[in-house]
Parts: structure tokens; C-alpha cells; sequence
């Protein structure tokens, strides 16, 4: 049904064989890593002191950087949630509360993992219906990337598919990267047209505007790309110049907030294992009503952050249910496991309710944690380390349509 | 179609005359009185202080407040909402949406107001049908009541109706007052069986129990009450026994969350004139993402909070449609006028959205607040004064079902 759509398949790791966690070691390793790039960046510091051009050059990337966003939110979910509600058309309006909290809350990642945690297939193999129980994963993660692909976009990744039956239900993200047609930008997502180029001539764009964009270099059709649109243009011209961009670049140097992407997990560990940032993440909390009061919480300085929510039986049965971890207290797999509504008026608290409210509570938190640290890592000559991205600068995590 | 119901209707005050309100004026008569309330306090506690017994009693008060609840908070928000959901069940699904959240977070009372101010046949006429826009406010009241019922009284207070026809999406409220039916707990709430009884030996109610309740009053079949069981019982008895209470009760002296009661107002203004709480509210917050940085804020100590929040357009729309408010600018209608999102991620936050996450944000604030001034009132031999309930402790604006 998709096959004329250019897009492959991300790698979701999941059907390779993955080694049993060791989580304390993990942890010890991961702890290392960390002093050792500290240690790394100091020497460099120290070398840079040395270079008066050095200095001023560090001095210019100091205000841009206060300008860009260098650090990461991550969101982790079980796509079996949808399992539980009443309706095919509820499942699709679940799946768009998640989405908005997520860009609410300038969520750069979701993580959907599959709770069972055994079932390789729920997030790989064929979808077999709306409506149908199970196969939450699949579906959650295709209206999630439905939702977050601009509107003018959607018509070249998103053919019909039963997953989008309901998609008119959806709320607009009205997210910052969802441009209108004439809205200035300096940056915008846009698909690889398919239209024959003059060698070295670069490729054509369509960016949902007025005309199309031609980039700096030959891309294939239908991939979609980040374009950051040259400064100075001439109006007279039949096309806008652009140069093609890692789509993280918007974040890192612009300071936008750009949508998430998203990824699917074979079970929970997996979540933490195939992280796509180097050096993984950097901070963890797990979210349950048994977790420690998060008004005395505070977080420690971050890079890439990762917030787990349970599904109707909570963390515990994600851990359960994962053959690689060998734990069954959820709190030590995280940095910090919080209680983000203590003294909750309901029984239990809906894993999209919960969502709202502990990235609400997080929120301050967060901001306090990394404008800490980025004072720090700016004054270090700190370099945006973020996806490993393709050297076109597409990102295979976040541009590609699940199948 | 509800005639088999002998519930009353609950005094919504709109149909009489109201005057146009004076805020500066209001709020300097607030403060006076809040003044004059502190001074009488403070008398009568320099009175107390003579009297040893007093004292005594008064320490025995204070162990017992510290248990109950003596604050109250208030949610108001726009009926209107419900209008711009996209199917008859999306609509009931949203005003589940809203009752979840408020019980989540504790709420005692929800305000529904007429967005458009002027049309006061639309918290009061005829419902024409589930579907059908506008009448908005009577339906999210119906609902928001009907989730708060517990299960098995519902039958007895919500006959069929048009706007519950999609009652089977709502999610349940899981509060702590929707008991089951062996589980054992001081209070409950019922409702008087229409069952012949002995002079002055009082009703029968029906509390979802494997027996009914003989309480110590003569009441009017259908009436929904809170009952206190009994300490002791005969197990060999055919009935349990009981003492009918304020449903304020169970909160003030038990400190359980114990439901909200719904009101509902005919324009903005009215949420605040038409309080049910002796003095009004004394602590009021509008939300808005023009508000200051709710980071920043921290609440005054208070006994019944008001929290606002505003439709699709906003609180601006309410204040402009409402002809007895001759300012345009919310920030001054309030206490605190608070953006509890900064930096969103989206262009917009939804009413639904709003409601979780400022609750979040603001519920340590409160719990800060409250916990300085409990100490205080306690202090001050503070009686809890509440609802202006009937002899019979029969609460009129919690225990009757919109016609
Ligand atoms: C329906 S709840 C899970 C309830 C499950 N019975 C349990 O005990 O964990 C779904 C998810 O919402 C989140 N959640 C619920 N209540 C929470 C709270 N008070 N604080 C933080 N997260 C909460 C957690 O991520 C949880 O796994
Ligand atoms: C759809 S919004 C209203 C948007 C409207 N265009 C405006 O500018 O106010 C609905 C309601 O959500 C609440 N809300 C939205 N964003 C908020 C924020 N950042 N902080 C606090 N409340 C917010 C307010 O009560 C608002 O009236």
C-alpha cells in the first residue's frame, strides 16, 4: 500500500540479538564515560586559553549557543495502551493526547515500547486492522509520526492506511515547524521532489511554500529534509536557495522547538540500549505513584534526558514482562523514580493523564538543571553532539514513515 | 423524563436580578471583611486563653483538624468547550476528561459558565438533544455529575437521558467515596429508599451495601445523603447503623477527598457572586498563557480557592461577553492571573490540557499554603463553616441532578 514511498525502514534493533543488561555496571560504565569526556573537554579548554583567535571565536559561540537548545527530552510509553480503549476512534484520539502532551512539553523523542516485551513481531511485522487489539506499538508510533509530519507534507509520506482511518479526529499540534504557507522562517521541513536536475545543481524541495527550494546538494526523491533558507534571496527568482541541515540543527542553533521523533522498542530495556545519542542518556526517571515525592526532587545537570511512563499495570509489569532485566523494582533501573501527584484524588492516574502532569512538574526542573549547565558546557567550548546523522544531514530516526 | 426523580433543582440564581459588580469596590470589601473576620478571631481566641477548659478543648480540636480538610478548591471553566469536539462521543469523552482531572487533583467544586454571558436560557431551558451544538453547559454538568454519583446510585438519580447516551466511554472516576460494595469505610454516600418506617425511628438508605442504613432521621425518599456508619454493629442485625451527615463531612473531618458538586453559572461574573461559601472566594486564579510565570508565584494562605480557566478563545471572551464586568483585562478580575506553561511547545494548550497541568503546578503550591495556614486556624479554634446545608445535612448543590 506504501511501496511508492521512498522511505525506509528505521532500524529498530530489535531483531538482533541483544545482550542481557548488567544494570549496575551499566551504570558504573556509563558514570565513567562521563568523566572521561569531562576530563577530554577540560584539556581542550585549556588549549583554546592558549589561542587569543580561539578565545574570540569561543566568545561568538557562546551567545549563539545561549541562542540554541543543546540539550534533549525523551518520552517513553507502552504502545498497549491503546489496547484499553472503547473505540477505534477513541484509540485515535488517545494516540493524539499523547502527541500534544509530548509537543506541549517540547518533547525532542517518543520511545513506544512493547510492554509484553516478548512479541518481536507487535513491532515489526504486519498490521492487521484498526480496531484490533494489540499491535498498539505499531499504531500508536505511525499516528504519532502522522501527527508531527507538517500538513503539507503529509500527503507524500502518509498514503491511506487503516492506522489513519480516524485521523480526522486528531487535534493540530500547532507545533512551530507546522508553517503556514506565507509564514517567514529560517528554517523548513521539507520532501525531496522528484524532477530532473542539472548536474551539481542540487536537488528540489518542496517546503509548503509559494515556490519550491533548491539545496545545495542531489538528494533522492521523496526523502524528507530540514532546510535552512539562505539569508538573502531574489525575489525575481522561479526558486528560493537553501542549504539541506541534520534536523537537529534548528534546536541546536536556532533555539525552535522542531517536533519529535519517534522509535519503536522490542521491550523496555531496549529503551535505554538503542538510544540514538551517543553515550546514550544521561538522566533517567521513572514515573509511578510508589516513586519518591517529586516536589523534593531536583534534577542533576543533562544532556539527554529520558522520562518512562507504565501502561495499566505500571513499570513493574514492563519489567516483568523483559527477559533481559533481571531486576523487579523499577526504581533501580532509573536515576530518580518520582511520584509526580502525591495525594491523587483518583485511585490511579491514566498513563496520558500522567504524562501532562509529570513533564508540568518536570518542566521547572528542568530548566533550573540545564540552565545550570549550560552556563558550564558553554563556557567549555562545549560542541552539539546529537544524532548520528546521515552526512546529507537527514535523520534516519525522525524522517522516515513507519511501514 | 426524569419526573420519577424527586431531586430539586439546584438554585442557580441566574433568573434573579444580579447587580452589576463594582471589582475594586469587591475587593476592597473582600479585604475589609477579611480584616474584620481576622480581628473577631483574635478576640475570641484572647477570651479562650481565660478559660482553662477551653484550652483543653481546644488542643483536642487541633489533633482533630489535622486530620480533616478544611479548605475547599473551586475549578471553573466554560461549558462551551464541549462544543468543539468533533463527534457526540468525543464530546462526552471530553467532559470525562475534565471530571477525571478535578478528582485527580482533588476538586470540591466545578463551576460550568455560559461563556457568552448573555444567554441565560442555556443553563436553564430544555435540552434539545446530545450532538447538537451549543448547550454545552447543561451537558458538561450532567456528565461531570453523573461521573461523581457512585455507581450504585446511579440508577436511582440519572434516568436515561440524551446527554448520557455515550456514558459507556467515560472512564471512571475510581474516588475514593465510590465505594464497593464489601469495602469498609466511615462514611458512605446513599440514598433514602421509599420504604414505610416507624414513627421516630428514622429512614432506610440504600448505600451500595450488602444491608441498608437505619439512620437517625426521618427523610423524603430519593434524597441523597452522606451517611456515618456507625462505629459498633450488631452483625446479626438486619440493617446497619447510621447518622446522616453534611456531605462536607467526610473532607472537614475525615480529610478525604469526597467527590465535587457541580454549579453552574449563567456568565463569568456569576462564578464569583453566586459561591456557595460563606464570604466567597478568598483566593481566586485565572489562567492564561498571558499570565506571569506561575514559577514565580506562591499563594497566599486561604479557605476556598477558585481556580479559572477559559474556553477557545480564552478568558478575554468570557470577560467581553459579560455585561456586568466592564473591564477587559482577566488579570484584575483575579487574585493571581498565572501562565502555568511557560515556554510551550505548542501554539495553543486546550482547556482539557490546561486543567492537568496547571493543577500540577499549582497543587505544592497549595499544599504549602494550606499547611502554614492550617496551623494557624487551628490555633485560632477555627470552626469549619461551609456550605449552607439544610438541618437534615442534605447538601443542596452537591445532591441533585440537572433536569
Ligand atoms: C494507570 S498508571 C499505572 C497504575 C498501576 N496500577 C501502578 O500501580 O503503577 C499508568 C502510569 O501512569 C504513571 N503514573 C500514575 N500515577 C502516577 C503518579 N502519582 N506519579 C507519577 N506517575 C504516575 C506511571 O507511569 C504509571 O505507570
Ligand atoms: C485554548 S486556551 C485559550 C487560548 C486563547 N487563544 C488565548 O489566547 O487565551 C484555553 C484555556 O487554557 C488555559 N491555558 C492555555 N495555555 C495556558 C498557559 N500557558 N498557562 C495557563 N493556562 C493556559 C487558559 O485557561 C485558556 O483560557
Amino acid at each position: 500500500m506504501s511501496s511508492s514511498v521512498a522511505v525506509k525502514r528505521p532500524n529498530l534493533g530489535s531483531s538482533q540479538p541483544v545482550e542481557k543488561v548488567d544494570w549496575k555496571k551499566r551504570k558504573a560504565e556509563i558514570k565513567e564515560a562521563k568523566k572521561q569526556r569531562k576530563e577530554a573537554k577540560l584539556i581542550k579548554q585549556l588549549e583554546k586559553q592558549k589561542q587569543q583567535e580561539a578565545a574570540v571565536k569561543a566568545e561568538a559561540e557562546l551567545s549563539q549557543n545561549k541562542k540554541g537548545r543543546a540539550y534533549t527530552v525523551s518520552l517513553a510509553l507502552p504502545g498497549s495502551i491503546l489496547d484499553n480503549a472503547q473505540s477505534p476512534e477513541l484509540r485515535t484520539y488517545l494516540a493524539g493526547q499523547i502527541a500534544r502532551a509530548c509537543v506541549v512539553f517540547s518533547v525532542d523523542e517518543i520511545v513506544v515500547f512493547d510492554e509484553r516485551g516478548e512479541d518481536v513481531k507487535s513491532v515489526e511485522g504486519e498490521f492487521s486492522g484498526v480496531g484490533k487489539r494489540g499491535h498498539g506499538c505499531i499504531q500508536l508510533a505511525r499516528i504519532l509520526q502522522y501527527l508531527e509530519c507538517p500538513q503539507y507534507l503529509r500527503k507524500a509520506f502518509f498514503p491511506k492506511h487503516q492506522d489513519l482511518q480516524y485521523a480526522g479526529l486528531l487535534n493540530p499540534l500547532d507545533s512551530p515547524h507546522h508553517m503556514r504557507i506565507d509564514e517567514e522562517s529560517d528554517y523548513r521541513e521539507g520532501v525531496v521532489v522528484d524532477r530532473p536536475t542539472k548536474q551539481n545543481k542540487g536537488s528540489f524541495v518542496d517546503c509548503g511554500m509559494r515556490k519550491e527550494i533548491q539545496i545545495d546538494k542531489q538528494l533522492q526523491p521523496g526523502l524528507r529534509v530540514t532546510v535552512r533558507l539562505s539569508k538573502t534571496q531574489n525575489p525575481e527568482g522561479k526558486v528560493y536557495k537553501g542549504v539541506v541541515m541534520a534536523p537537529h540543527v534548528p534546536r541546536t542553533e536556532g533555539g525552535y522547538y522542531w517536533g519529535y521523533s519517534v522509535r519503536l522498542a522490542s521491550c523496555l530495556s531496549a529503551v535505554f540500549t538503542e538510544s540514538p545519542f551517543k553515550g546514550g542518556y544521561d538522566l533517567t526517571i521513572g514515573t509511578s505513584e510508589r516513586g519518591s515525592n517529586a516536589d523534593q526532587a531536583s534534577l542533576t545537570p543533562f544532556k539527554h534526558l529520558l522520562v518512562v511512563f507504565g501502561g495499566l499495570q505500571g513499570l513493574e509489569a514492563s519489567l516483568d514482562a523483559d527477559q533481559k532485566l533481571d531486576v523487579t523494582d523499577p526504581s533501580v533501573l532509573f536515576d530518580l523514580y518520582l511520584n509526580t501527584c502525591p495525594g491523587q484524588g483518583s485511585r490511579t492516574i491514566r498513563t496520558e493523564e500522567a504524562i501532562l502532569i509529570s513533564m508540568a512538574v518536570l518542566r521547572p526542573k528542568i530548566t533550573a538543571a540545564v540552565s545550570s549547565s549550560t552556563y558550564e558546557l558553554s563556557a567549555l567550548g562545549y560542541v552539539f553532539e546529537n544524532y548520528t546523522t546521515e552526512s546529507a544531514g537527514v535523520d534516519e530516526a525522525k524522517h522516515q514513515a513507519f511501514k
